[in-house]
């Protein structure tokens, strides 16, 4: 699953919940890069309901194609990014290691997260019920917007493609609506996770909603399936990716994503007041989507509805 | 320091102890690439007298010039190199986690060890006394003997010049040195610095001995002068980067080492006691060496002595 959760032998009663995660930059503002690094790090320990750590450690290599100036300038501003971002969510006194990866011909931005846990701060993603709503609390797309803009600032041809349908401004706006969600912490939808005795959750990340959540299916003490209605996609993304030729990945529900949201179960009597409260919670900045439902089956699996509902999200 | 040593805030009397660590490969065999490797990775948890660990976790990254059969052969080769170490040195029981990240246009290898610890099993590294002995417990120039034998291996100009001076069975049997020091864990030193109450240590790795020897010297609590008198080297490498025109950073204490030994700070009544038992706990096959001495000082630093004599160490 998402990280380790190691019972501790020596020491009883405890379990260290333990992440690594790297990826390569997909954002051109280095600051930036590091909000939706640190997201993106944390996320799977958020996943198992964990929103305490007791180590965080931030790894960057500086590429080989950078000059000392630009290693020195967008290295700082990266880590500048991690920090603000652990400062904005509550996080100024967990103690913060940073280190600098040997150099490398591409620039990679990681970190691993650690915390050594009781068992009840922990919602181990095994306790699916038939009868549960599947919640996600980020819109899909964010790495296809993020592509967009690239193409934008490059002004090169697959930018000139995108003209013929989109403004400047919606290239931009899809692009601030993938920023304002991947560099959000899924830390408020962990704790509600607790509130609403959430029964299983998983982050979206590299395999995209339908991997991840098959990943989760197979993990359930239940044979179950979670049966996904609905794909929400940030606005213009749908669109844009039909454009571009490049709709399969989204449509399946197998985009890649960075920094994505939970995916949740939740008992039908709890899932309502989780999506309103967690709105509240964001003071209206996110939402969370009723995308699908779990029944019983006798073969653990994830898959889309025949007529999966494409919703736009504007935030 | 060598690694994280983390006081847990959350659960009075225990500590995280955490280490990450990255590096290319630089030798030809997969297998004993992974076993340098994880050498390499839990020595900076050793250093601080550490030996059990709750969590490894190792990081491997593909290289974009392997071919998928390349990938999956080599990749599972220094998997099988690190199980291998661990199942040998009695961490069989250790929880493992393996990740692959993403492909990278070089070859990464690296890992993270965690332990969580109360304060008896930690020796901090911050308590070296004047009078103390300086013992290293792997010789210097692994880095050297395995370039040699990649030279052999590629046959290549390097190599040329290295037959005016050497038999390939000379660059064999140094590289074997090289092989038996570098695979060789740091955890009886760690062991043995508890049974003599070492005051501080460290491990020797890319800032060379006498750049963490300097590093070391920073993090006392008295202020001290590390002086250096001897430099074990792996026999054959002090000749052949005399030979090659790289000997200076070799000769000045400062040669790069993947999978060092300990650099420990004995009390001098301890030190002798302590070398015969690592030759005896080891079954001869390692030895360690004194290398120097502690004083009183009134700016902490490490220094070579200037009659520093060069050992040529066979194991």
């Amino acid at each position: 699953m998402d990280c380790a959760v190691i019972p501790l032998n020596r020491h009883k009663d405890y379990l260290l919940v333990q992440t690594v995660d790297f990826f390569y930059p997909m954002v051109n503002d280095p600051e930036l890069l590091g909000r939706i690094a640190i997201a993106n790090v944390l996320s799977d320990v958020f996943a198992v309901g964990v929103t305490d750590f007791d180590s965080v450690e931030i790894i960057v290599s500086t590429s080989t194609s950078f000059t000392k100036k630009e290693q020195d300038v967008v290295i700082s501003l990266i880590i500048a990014g991690f920090q603000n971002s652990l400062q904005a969510n509550g996080y100024h006194k967990t103690p913060l290691v940073i280190r600098q990866l040997k150099i490398n011909p591409w620039c990679i931005v990681g970190g691993i997260a650690t915390s050594v846990c009781r068992s009840g701060e922990i919602i181990l993603p095994s306790n699916a019920q038939p009868g549960d709503v599947l919640v996600l609390t980020k819109p899909l797309g964010g790495q296809m917007a993020m592509d967009a803009h690239l193409w934008q600032l490059n002004q090169n041809e697959k930018y000139t493609t995108l003209l013929s349908e989109f403004s400047d401004d919606d290239i931009r706006e899809t692009f601030q609506i993938a920023v304002k969600s991947m560099t959000y912490l899924n830390k408020n939808a962990a704790l509600l996770m607790h509130k609403y005795q959430a029964h299983c959750a998983t982050d979206i990340t590299g395999f995209g909603l339908l991997g991840h959540a098959q990943n989760l299916a197979q993990f359930q003490k239940q044979k179950v399936l979670f049966k996904i209605d609905q794909l929400p996609i940030i606005k213009n993304v749908h669109k844009l990716s039909l454009l571009m030729g490049q709709s399969t990945k989204l449509r399946s529900g197998r985009s890649v994503e960075t920094s994505g949201g939970l995916l949740i179960s939740l008992s039908p009597d709890a899932v309502d007041k989780f999506c309103r409260d967690f709105e509240e919670v964001t003071n209206g900045e996110q939402k969370s989507f009723k995308i699908g439902h779990v029944v019983a089956s006798s073969e653990s699996d994830a898959v889309l509805s025949d007529e999966v509902e494409f919703i736009e999200v504007s935030l």
